[in-house]
């Protein structure tokens, strides 16, 4: 059996915990304070990140090449399209998500609100929150926009780029960050995303300081 | 034709001239100062960053998702080895040096060196760059620490990841930024990727206001 070294409000746990659940990939959840840098942990992953994916024979890490491994390792629910231009858009939204909407929202108000608190590390910078509220408008705009092209994010079918970027959602959701009257599209892909099966365990996860907003898990939010 | 959007010294777009040249795949080279936030390139690529891959057909952004396309398009010679442990290896190593490595290093030195001037940004941050001049240390000590187990980063042939790490670390020695006595192992690594003739288009590049220092070019430097 797996276990995931993670951590229950980040992005990229929550994205390989969606994958194996949509898959059925069976998995222990082990909660890692990474930022302590426990030296069995940098022996796993001298990165010093979770997610780190272990089994008997494998340890990896980096959310991507986990996600990529399983996609592999059980192709059915495919998460990957055919065709490659249709995977390259998968991969460019996961990208966008994991890279460019972690660093302009999810670490203004996540990392501010929630990670400095928990590490230890002072208080929210209210130039960096500022600056992740008025981001997250340009990415929900954006999202709406190609929701209103295509049924899921990437295309037709729901994909890789869905979870990455509902991943990122949840944990904002989660510390009531995001404003679902914006765009009527993107929150029905949300109530979509967020009644599957796999959606449950991040739906449970409960931070202690950080009590869950009663319409976190609420299907009808 | 293939046509690259690309800045001479992102090491992202380097990744992808690397990839195009050892699979043999003819592209044109237009040169975009995506800080500049040209409308038209906004429009093929939303997220406003080189590189972007063009053909008749396509439009692609994000330097992995098209490494990966062009993979799947010409799999030969392989980037990505057989099994998906191996596979796992390589996409951990190439985000390792697209995420880590570049943020920690590329970012401190280059960002603050070149990119700041380049784009009209104010004076290096020597704060900064003296965060970047230590954290290349404990880069190159872990490619050390890789190449003495493999022949190359991610296994015993050549992969993604070592021009993930060749594309940033070029980019560097064009600013004399990179200390080639510190690990004898990394250095050999890169003399024998630096005389691939993939590297030679690299070689070639020149940038207005910062002349190649002499080793950069030369193959017994």
């Amino acid at each position: 059996m797996y276990k995931l070294y993670h951590f229950p409000l980040s992005p990229f746990c929550r994205k390989v915990r969606l994958v194996m659940a949509e898959k059925k990939i069976e998995v222990e959840l082990v909660e890692e304070r990474y930022w302590e840098e426990r030296a069995d942990f940098l022996r796993l992953n001298p990165g010093g990140q979770v997610p780190v994916l272990r089994s008997d024979k494998i340890t990896l890490s980096d959310s991507t090449s986990i996600c990529e491994y399983l996609e592999e390792k059980r192709p059915e629910p495919a998460l990957l399209p055919q065709g490659a231009e249709r995977r390259a858009e998968v991969r460019r939204l996961n990208a966008w998500f994991d890279d460019k909407f972690y660093r302009e929202v999810t670490l203004n108000l996540l990392g501010e609100r929630v990670n400095k608190k928990i590490m230890g590390r002072g208080y929210p910078d209210s130039k960096n929150v500022k600056a992740g509220s008025s981001k997250i408008k340009f990415h929900i705009d954006y999202m709406g926009w190609l929701l209103d092209r295509r049924r899921w994010l990437a295309g037709d079918r729901m994909s890789l780029a869905d979870f990455s970027a509902a991943a990122q959602l949840s944990c904002l959701d989660y510390i009531s960050d995001v404003d679902w009257n914006r765009n009527e599209l993107v929150k029905e892909w949300y109530a979509k995303i967020k009644s599957r099966p796999a959606f449950r365990s991040l739906l449970a996860d409960q931070l202690p300081g950080f009590p869950q907003p009663p319409h976190y898990s609420d299907l009808d939010f």
